[in-house]
């Protein structure tokens, strides 16, 4: 816990900058989420900027959900630039196994080794070729049914693999983390999954230059929407409320409110 | 009234897939209404996908407005997928009439013969071409005034033909039906209409398989929508407020909301 | 004060259609608020339609943070449809200076002679080749910074230029004039910089076909603005909460409350 709070210290002091190549749906959503942890959003696409922005960045998001072609060619061109310049950046692959565009992109994306990727059940599997995907964006896989995927995929990629569900499982080379929080609400607010794939992003460009463990940083993700969503579905009862009551969380927290909402267990 | 019912109780029974090709200004409103609900909404725009996935998708949605070369190249694919799959799929001809490109767009998927066609009075008119469309996405003219249209093109398409405005009406062959609900908060949030179309698609996406009569299902959609507006029109003056009051409405409603809160009509 | 309530008195008189080319993060919250303060929005991307429909609305806003290729040949397009159509048309310059592709394409603009230029510090200094821009769509300069070179622009380009800031300045040929309003929290909400310059935009469109003075036009955006923001940060302390009340004050707001939120500074 105390590994957890000093990266989103860390994250609240430097700000930052998350270059975010996202899906259609989610940009402003995401942007508010950067924006309320104390991240700094950059959303660039066009592959000519997408390469030189991810090699300022501190952190680049790489999210297959709905995109172009021309902004697929932008992510093409980014990972490697983002890992030539020492950068972290995670892989989000929304609804791949389901849909081949996508997963042919993101599987190729996987020779850029990809510091984190973050999905639900149904993507990890999905990405591992393990599964043929859910219902698109759906999760039609309980977390742990994916473990010894994400184990696998761990290993063959050097990734640290975040399967979100009811608890979440964040797994690396010989270690995994559950994290139990959240609420029932979340899959009901669109963008819940893909603004942590870019709080992931934050976390590991605030830990990264601090030398902090980036097994660590993803977890603090984690922690952060656990103890977030757990706190607004104290408060409010329907989508729309909610997620008000979520973006509030995630800006007015204190070191002690992640402890208190969420269970953080090494297996 | 009970028809109605029927076609709600079976959306949130089943979960219905909507794959919405929509436009850039309202993924994520319409993907919070989706989920607010009971439905399950993915955004698939690039062709190959988009073809693939109709054919999966309880239903799809063609939202022409504002949205790309790549995306209406996808649409062209889409719905014939849909149709060749036995999928409903809803026409949302946004400032049709007004612009050429989609008013190209828009009449030639006609070929394709949508389940149903949504859109206020000036593009149901600048559709069949009995007006040049509105002030982009206004509607300049009231719903009653589109009826006569509206009967024709159900005529000629074969469609089911929604008309928004303060009174909404529903036409289909031999049939209209008039729903008083909503109000005048809702066109000061932007993806009101745009969202009344996904949830158009989201309930015919329930009610083929079970049989269930799809003008009762227009009709229903139109109703959970009157019901939401008056709701939080009745507990929110100002548009900020009013959208989550909206949301929230559209989530927690029970049977009896419907006819509380909304007049159906049949003429 | 009392020019700045004639025009945005005429804007809720008039309704002007506010015809939008903007970024891929906020299409849906600059709708909302055009929408709020009671301006029509539509947003139109495709070249041959944009060319159109920028002759067709009351004033055009071409905002350069993220787009597609497909946009920026649209934005190419539009802005001289506008001019030789006579209506106002802004350019916000987000992140120029620090990305090529935009920085290239606002600079080309220039020649379409933009009735107004509304940025940040950073991206005012970026325009002008003053400086290299800030980290993305952050302002690392503060407004008066840019006051020199506000100056300069304006005479170069006959444009009113505005810098936001926690006191914004609005600069045209022989006038300085600095609005103080707003709140530390809409920096924390994603596209209040991006829908002020639709206000602008909104604004400008108002006032032309009354003969009302611009730079008041362009000084009235930003009071509205300033009052809205100063009556959200009085209501709400965190950033989802912010954001409902900041739409809220955007549309409830009576003559006298400029005045009393806001302070407008002749120089």
């Amino acid at each position: 816990m105390s590994q957890v709070t000093a990266v989103l210290e860390e994250l609240q002091r430097t700000t930052p900058l998350v270059h975010c190549m996202t899906n259609t749906v989610v940009p402003e959503v995401t942007a508010n989420v950067l924006l309320a942890i104390g991240a700094a959003p950059a959303m660039i696409d066009l592959p000519e900027e997408a390469e030189i922005f991810a090699g300022i960045a501190s952190a680049l998001l790489v999210n297959v959900g709905n995109g172009s072609a021309e902004q697929h060619a932008g992510m093409r061109r980014a990972a490697p630039a983002a890992v030539a310049a020492g950068k972290p950046w995670v892989l989000d692959p929304v609804a791949v196994g389901a849909l081949p565009v996508r997963t042919a992109l993101a599987r190729d994306l996987l020779a850029d080794r990809p510091t984190a990727i973050r999905g639900n059940a149904s993507e990890i599997l999905g990405l591992a070729g393990t599964s043929s995907g859910g219902r698109g964006v759906d999760s039609t896989d309980e977390a742990e049914a994916a473990l010894d995927t994400a184990r696998q995929l761990a290993g063959d990629t050097g990734a640290i693999i975040a399967v979100s569900g009811p608890v979440d499982l964040v797994v690396s080379a010989g270690r995994v983390t559950r994290i139990d929080g959240g609420s029932a609400m979340m899959p009901l607010v669109i963008g819940t999954g893909c603004a942590l794939g870019a709080t992931v992003a934050a976390c590991l460009g605030a830990a990264r230059p601090a030398g902090l463990d980036e097994h660590d940083a993803v977890v603090a993700a984690h922690a952060l929407f656990g103890m977030a969503g757990r706190i607004a579905g104290h408060e409010a009862v329907s989508p729309g409320s909610f997620r008000t009551a979520w973006i509030d969380a995630l800006h007015g927290w204190k070191p002690g409110d992640i402890g208190q909402w969420t269970t953080i267990t090494e297996a």
